[in-house]
């Protein structure tokens, strides 16, 4: 029998980390895309360990995991999510749901502790089918319609195929119950390099980032890569690379200070080697905390993009797909876990923003939300090289628990 | 039961055609990958209508359909390909398959004709395992390890496993009898705008331009697109779009006057949307007649990747896949060609290069060899909107039987 009485134990946070590591384990990370059977094996793990912590647990109908308590007092809900991006780190998602585990294991069975944490792994935070489909479905923001028309962004498998692969049909989806938390708490791997090269221990997020996200699709005339000339051919790949380079070239002159942007895919169609590409697609993201900065890039890709069309050659379609609004943390969560790190992390943490998304910024939609970042060792993520020092991940671990005890003792 | 008398039959011919765009039909074009159903079924179709041109019929180990005489007299080898690019046209191939097939029909019943057609149709000429297995393998430039290593590029599935799923493992392989033919033949649509522009109904190809094909990597860093500030970014995807731009911007300086490239892939690594790309691929093609202007331009290609190499935040890495060396067409054919023009229609008949390489480039390394183009409509080619008015395609097959028939009597 595990122990579960409300000692904080450092050596079973790792040992839970690593057992779920070895589940879709690939090279030192993890490759689990949402619904994959290595997914589903680590939401089951969690299921299994929820009664631990004196929860009842449930993976509803959009594959998220609930840990619900029948503990009286102030509930604080925790977590994070289970699945990864495609051959990706070991940290990203599971760090913060077995954190919010030992939360709940501490404080739940501890008799002088008020009140009780909730877990929740949330799916598909990483967008295999959608915009962080498992959060907005608790927040009452994803339609049966919406669910209708999501896809696998890798196999086009729709999310209906899915869930009935693995079993989630027809299962009802859990949301929110207005007054039931008093907040929601999430760590995560900073996925930068700030508290690294800071010699930093615990970052205090004070919000996070609005993604904006665009398909922009070109259209030339598709033919044959040997009899066609040079001087008459719509060539829609070209004119992608074109309009990448001028993006890049044309953008740090009207972007703020911390602006990223980023093409992340490109598809020529269709595809083969003795082919002039007729159509091209290239998913592109624009990262800011102000709206305005980021309005006013869409608003010059636009241009450029109906300058290239007057031009005739081929034409460029400029589609937002996603738009996020800047998510700000509750300052007096900020607060808590600041002072949680004065005590067990020697105070070394700083208040940052988070250049990544997160599912905290949706649950800040419907209540008091903050986040806490442990160091990523060379600022890697979304990389399979992906780590935390042992010794960083149970102190961040130690200050988390910390901090939703004070939050709950509020 | 056919008429398969010694008399030339335009609308048979547009017949066969059509019944091979029936199977596997995509809008008005077909979808006959390598391998595919579609493609498997239009090869025993063929199979199935040789006995009629007195050929008995054999799928050889690599998916080479050969329709074989036992009529004495000098034989002459006549044929194209059945498999189709992805999503693309009807006649690419089947045209010079049916000619050839037409030709056997009309030629090999006729006690006054001398000699017989053969029919060949060559596996997977649009290159979807390789470069022209077929004709190579009957050329004897296959090794069972070039088959080991071969792959779809569609799929990833290696050519062991297609010929196993399709029933030819283990079959031998037919390879070319020193001697058996007078030479080879093969006909098809121009995939150009020389023919239709002009008013012309016969191209007599005079070469076949040499294809040199490349797989250019870009090696940088993955990392979260939103945490990983633009001044440190090791973006490949970027440093490939930079790539194609300034090949396009340098080469026009270089080139000849008919040379052509272009890119027909690219693949961004890993491929999602927040994440920068750590490795990035793109699939590039030279083509001319003269090698000596594709060696001056992979010269350059190699300069320029070594020159962003040396700025260190990327790496590029240039490396040839194939080599193609131009072929040049049979002088005494070519004159065959223009005097059956002349005779069936009207004498509206130019030489010109292909473009376009074809099976009977590796023909020609073997036996004099020649091919003959009927117009496209718009150029079109390598899409399913491909065509040619029936008239000319029964003009062309008018030509084609004469010019066998006169080759034959030589």
């Amino acid at each position: 029998m595990p122990d579960v009485t409300g000692r904080f134990d450092g050596a079973r946070v790792l040992a839970d980390l690593n057992a779920l590591r070895s589940i879709g384990t690939y090279k030192s990370g993890v490759h689990k895309p949402t619904f994959s059977q290595a997914h589903m094996r680590s939401l089951e793990w969690l299921a299994q360990r929820l009664p631990d912590a004196g929860l009842a647990a449930t993976i509803d109908g959009i594959g998220n995991v609930f840990g619900r308590t029948t503990k009286a007092g102030p509930k604080l809900l925790a977590g994070s999510h289970l699945e990864s991006q495609n051959h990706a780190g070991w940290l990203d998602g599971p760090l913060g749901v077995i954190y919010a585990l030992e939360a709940a294991r501490v404080i739940n069975s501890d008799p002088d502790a008020r009140g009780a944490v909730e877990v929740a792994a949330w799916c598909d935070e990483e967008g295999h089918f959608g915009n962080f489909l498992g959060s907005r479905s608790y927040a009452g923001a994803v339609t049966e319609i919406d669910i209708d028309a999501a896809r696998d962004r890798n196999s086009d498998r729709t999310m209906r195929e899915a869930l009935r692969e693995v079993g989630l049909a027809g299962r009802e989806r859990l949301h929110a119950e207005p007054g039931r938390h008093v907040g929601y708490l999430e760590a995560h791997i900073e996925q930068g390099e700030t508290l690294e090269s800071s010699g930093l221990k615990i970052g205090v997020v004070t919000s996070i980032v609005g993604i904006w996200q665009y398909r922009i699709t070109f259209t030339g005339e598709q033919n044959h890569a040997g009899t066609t000339r040079m001087a008459i051919r719509k060539d829609a790949g070209l004119a992608l690379a074109r309009f990448c380079v001028a993006i890049d070239d044309s953008f740090p002159a009207l972007c703020g200070q911390r602006t990223v942007w980023t093409t992340g895919r490109i598809t020529l169609e269709p595809g083969a080697p003795s082919i002039i590409p007729g159509r091209a697609e290239m998913l592109f993201q624009i990262r800011d905390d102000d709206p305005n900065v980021i309005e006013r890039l869409e608003a010059h890709l636009r241009r450029m993009a109906a300058d290239v069309t007057a031009q005739g050659r081929c034409s460029i379609e400029v589609e937002r797909l996603r738009t996020g609004v800047p998510a700000t943390m509750s300052a007096a969560f900020q607060d808590a876990i600041e002072a949680a790190g004065a005590d067990f992390a020697g105070g070394k943490s700083i208040r940052m923003p988070s250049g990544a998304g997160h599912d905290a910024q949706i649950l800040a939609t419907i209540m008091p939300s903050a986040m806490l970042f442990v160091p990523s060792i060379g600022g890697i993520s979304h990389h399979w090289t992906e780590n935390t020092a042992d010794a960083d991940i149970v102190t961040g671990a130690r200050v988390f628990v910390e901090t939703c005890r004070r939050l709950l003792a509020q």
